[in-house]
C-alpha cells in the first residue's frame, strides 16, 4: 500500500497497474519456468520516472524486475520475490539514426523489427536476430545473439553506450559514441548480459551496418548430422566469411515443412547465407559447394529469388514458435550450450543420443558457426515425470559442454534456469561476480535470484 | 627489507633484482612521462609464483605493477608509489595452438610477433598490431588495437578467457573457450583494459584468424587531408570491407621517406588493405578507386609485389619510432583521441590548426576507419615551456573529442596521462569504476594512481 501511494506521487494512474490480468502477463516468459506475479506493474515514459521508481524500490527494499516483451527463455523476467515489474512498452522511441556514424540511439522498449523497419530507409540494418522479436533492452540484458553473430558478433559487440539507472537512482553512461575506446573500465561489457541484476537500461546506442551489396542464401542437405557439422567446420577453416550458417536437423525440417509452404528434403540441413559483392560471393559459394560435396552433400540449392530467401529465414526464425504452436498446452524447454568448434560434431551426436535416452521428442538446431546449438523439447510442466526427463537432458548437455571448455548458455542467458550451473562454470570467478553485484546493489533489490542467489534478498 | 626476505622464500635469487640498472629499466615506458623506480623487480615463472607475490604485496600493502616490455605510452608501468614491478619476460610460452577452434593459449609475456611467427605454421594470424611489438599481456591490459581493428576488432574482442590473479591471490578465469557466451557477468570485458588495477594476467586465450586467401594493399594520395578523410568515410558508407585504412599526413610521409628506401609523394595519403578472395577483391578495389577519384585522388597505386606491400606496412608501423629515433634526446608525446566518424574530418582539420597554434612540429596519422587518430610530437621533457605547449595541444584535442561524443583514448589507455580526463569523459560512471576497484583491491595495491586516483593508496 505504501509502495503504491509512493509510486502514484510521480506516475499517472494509467502508468500503474495491479490488475490481475496485467500481473499475470508479467508473471512469466516464453519458457517452462513456473510463473509468479509481481506486486505491481509500472509503465514509465522517461528516465526520470525510472530513477524515481528505483529510488522508491531501494528505500522500501522492494524487488525491481525490468520487463520488455517477456520473450526470455530462462525465467529472467519472472518476479519470484514479487515487487515491481517495470514494463518498458511506453519507452519505445528510436531517438536518433546517425547513418554516417553507423549508429542508432534507442529506448529499451524498441523491438528489433521496429528498428530494422526504420533503418531500411537509410540502407542500414541491425544484425542481431534472436528467434523472438524481442526488445533491444531485453536483448542487451541477456546478451542475445542469433543467426548472424558468426559474422557480425553478438549483442555485446553492438553496444557502444547505454544509459543505466542504478539501484540507488544514479544515472550513468557505460561507454561513448566512438567505434573503440581504451578509457576507463569497460562498463558496456559488464552491464550487457547482467539481466537486470546490476541496473536498468533506459537508453542504448548501438552499432548498425550497411546493407550488403549482394546476398546469397541457400540450403545444403546431408545424409547425416556428422557430415553437416563437418562441413561447417571445414567452411570456417577455409576462412570463407559466411554471414549465417545454421543447422536444422531432420526433425526440425519436418516441422518447417509442416508449418510453412515448403517441401524441403527432411534430412540434416544447413541454411547458409553469404554477404558481399557479386563477384566475391560467386567465388565464396563455389568454394563452399566443393567443401559440401566432399562431405557427401545431397542437395545444394541457392535461392536467387528474394521471396524464397525470405521464406527460408522466416521458416528458420519461426521454428521454435512452430514447435510451440504445434503443441498446445505444452511449454518449451530449449537447451542452449556452446562448445569450442572442435567439440561440435561430438556434442551434437551425443545430444541426439541423449534426447533418445531420455525418451523425448526433440529437435536439434543452432548457430553452429559459433558452436552454439539448441535442443527444443515440448513438455507439460505439470507432468513432473516428463519435466524431470527434460531437466536431465538439459543437465546432461550442460555438463558435456562444461567438461570441454564450453558454456551453459550461448545466448539465452542464465535467469533462473542456468543459475545452478554458475558455480561449476565460473568457479572462484563467481565470488567476484557476487561481490560486484553487492557493490552496485547492496540491498539486493535488482532482479533478485537471477544469475545467482546472494545472501541478501529483499523481503 | 622484510619484502625482499619474504620474496626470497619462494623466488630464486635470479628472479629478484634491486640492481640499479634493472630498477631504471622498469622506471619508465616509451613516453614523455617522468620515470620513477620500483623498489624491486621480480621475474616469476608460474602462476603460483605470481599468486605468492600478490599475497605478499597485499599483506605488506606494497604496490604491484605488472610489466611487459615497457612499450606503453601513458605511463602505465611507471611505479610512482614504488613497490614491486612484476616483469613477465620469463612467462613467455605459447601454451597451446588450437587451429580447429581458431584460438591460442599463451602466457602474458609472449609478444605479438612471437605469436604470429608460430601461427604462420598453421595458416593463422593474430590481428591486433599496435605500433610496438608489445606483449600480449600488456596489450590486454590497455585494450590495444591497431591498423586492422576496423575489420577484426580490438584486443578486447580477441580475448575469450584470461587467468587472472587478484590482489588477495585468488586465481580466477574470466571467460571460456567458446566463441560466445551469455553466462554470468562479462569479466573478460571488465579485466581487459583495466591496466593492472584490478588483477594481474597470467594466461590468455585469444581468437586467431585464418590468413585470408588473397590480400591487396596500396596507397591513395590526395591534395588535402579533407579529401583523404572524406574518402575514408565514403568507403565505409559503401560497406566495402577494408581490412586496414590508415591516414598518414604529408609530414608523416616525409618521415617515412627519410627512414625507409621509399619516395612516396609527400602529400596526405591513405594506406589501405583489402582481405578476401581474388574476385571479390578486384571488385572492392575498383569500387574504392572510383570513390577516391571522386575525391580528387592524385595517385592510386596497389602494390602487387609482396615485398613492396611488406615495406608499406613496415614503414607505417615504424613511423612513431622513426620520429623518435630521428630526434635524439627528445621524448614522444602521442595524442590518441577517437571520435564518431561524422566528426572525423572536422577533428583532423582542427588538430592540424592546433599543432600550428601551439608552435609544434607534429605529424598526424591514425586508424581513421575507427575515427582514431594521433598527433605525434617530439618534445624535450626538461623544457617546461615546450612540454607545456604539448600538454596544451593534447588537452585541446581531448576536449574537442569529448564535446563530440568521443573518447580521450582510442587505444593507448589512460595510465597517468589521461587520468585527468576521466571525470569529464565518464561523469558519474567514474564513481562506479572506483567502487569496482575498491571491491577487488580494497588495499589499493594494484598499480596505484593509474586510470584514476582512489582515496586509499598503499604507503
Amino acid at each position: 500500500m505504501k509502495l503504491l501511494s509512493l509510486l502514484s506521487t510521480f506516475l499517472k494512474d494509467d502508468q500503474i497497474s495491479v490488475n490481475a490480468t496485467v500481473l499475470e502477463q508479467h508473471s512469466k516468459d516464453e519458457s517452462y519456468h513456473t510463473p509468479h506475479d509481481p506486486d505491481v506493474v509500472v509503465f514509465p515514459r522517461t528516465t526520470e520516472e525510472v530513477t524515481k521508481i528505483m529510488q522508491t524500490a531501494n528505500d522500501l527494499e522492494v524487488p525491481v524486475i525490468p520487463f520488455g516483451l517477456g520473450s526470455s527463455l530462462e525465467g529472467h523476467v519472472i518476479p519470484y520475490h514479487g515487487g515491481i515489474s517495470i514494463d518498458f512498452q511506453l519507452m519505445n522511441k528510436i531517438l536518433e539514426v546517425r547513418p554516417e556514424d553507423f549508429l542508432v540511439r534507442v529506448q529499451p522498449g524498441v523491438t528489433r523489427s521496429q528498428l530494422n523497419k526504420e533503418l531500411k530507409k537509410h540502407g542500414l540494418f541491425f544484425t542481431v536476430d534472436p528467434g523472438a522479436d524481442a526488445t533491444l533492452g531485453g536483448m542487451a540484458a541477456t546478451n542475445a545473439s542469433g543467426t548472424t553473430s558468426v559474422r557480425y558478433g553478438v549483442m555485446r559487440d553492438q553496444v557502444r553506450d547505454m544509459e543505466v539507472v542504478l539501484a540507488d537512482g544514479r544515472i550513468i553512461h557505460t561507454g561513448s559514441m566512438t567505434a573503440k575506446s581504451s578509457s576507463g573500465y569497460h562498463l558496456n561489457g559488464l552491464f550487457v548480459g547482467s539481466e537486470g541484476t546490476l541496473g536498468t537500461f533506459t537508453e542504448l546506442t548501438l552499432n548498425v551496418y550497411g546493407i550488403p551489396e549482394a546476398t546469397l542464401a541457400g540450403r545444403m542437405v546431408f545424409p547425416s548430422i556428422e557430415k553437416a557439422v563437418t562441413t561447417v567446420t571445414n567452411i570456417l577453416h577455409a576462412a570463407i566469411p559466411v554471414a549465417r550458417i545454421e543447422l536444422v536437423d531432420a526433425r526440425s525440417v519436418q516441422q518447417v515443412n509442416k508449418t510453412n509452404e515448403t517441401n524441403y528434403l527432411e534430412k540434416p540441413t544447413l541454411f547458409v547465407e553469404f554477404h558481399g559483392n557479386e563477384a566475391g560471393l560467386k567465388q565464396d559459394v563455389s568454394f563452399a559447394k566443393s567443401i559440401a560435396q566432399d562431405n557427401d552433400c545431397e542437395e545444394f540449392i541457392f535461392e536467387q529469388d528474394t521471396k524464397k530467401r525470405a521464406l527460408l529465414w522466416e521458416a528458420r526464425h519461426n521454428l521454435a514458435y512452430s514447435f510451440s504452436h504445434g503443441s498446445p498446452g505444452k511449454k518449451m524447454m530449449v537447451t542452449d550450450v556452446c562448445v569450442p568448434i572442435s567439440e561440435l560434431t561430438g556434442a551434437i551426436v551425443d545430444a541426439r543420443k541423449a534426447i533418445k535416452t531420455n525418451g523425448l521428442d526433440g529437435a536439434l538446431l543452432g548457430h553452429v558457426g559459433d558452436g552454439n546449438y539448441h535442443a527444443i523439447v515440448m513438455i507439460d510442466p505439470t507432468d513432473s515425470e516428463e519435466l524431470d526427463r527434460a531437466m536431465k537432458l538439459n543437465q546432461h548437455l550442460v555438463h558435456y559442454a562444461l567438461e570441454r571448455g564450453g558454456t551453459c548458455t550461448g545466448e539465452h542467458g542464465v535467469g533462473t534456469g542456468k543459475a545452478q550451473y554458475q558455480q561449476k562454470e565460473h568457479g572462484p570467478a563467481l565470488g567476484v561476480m557476487k561481490s560486484l553485484k553487492l557493490t552496485l546493489d547492496p540491498k539486493g533489490i535488482l532482479n533478485p535470484g537471477k544469475i545467482f542467489a546472494i545472501d541478501r534478498v529483499p523481503n
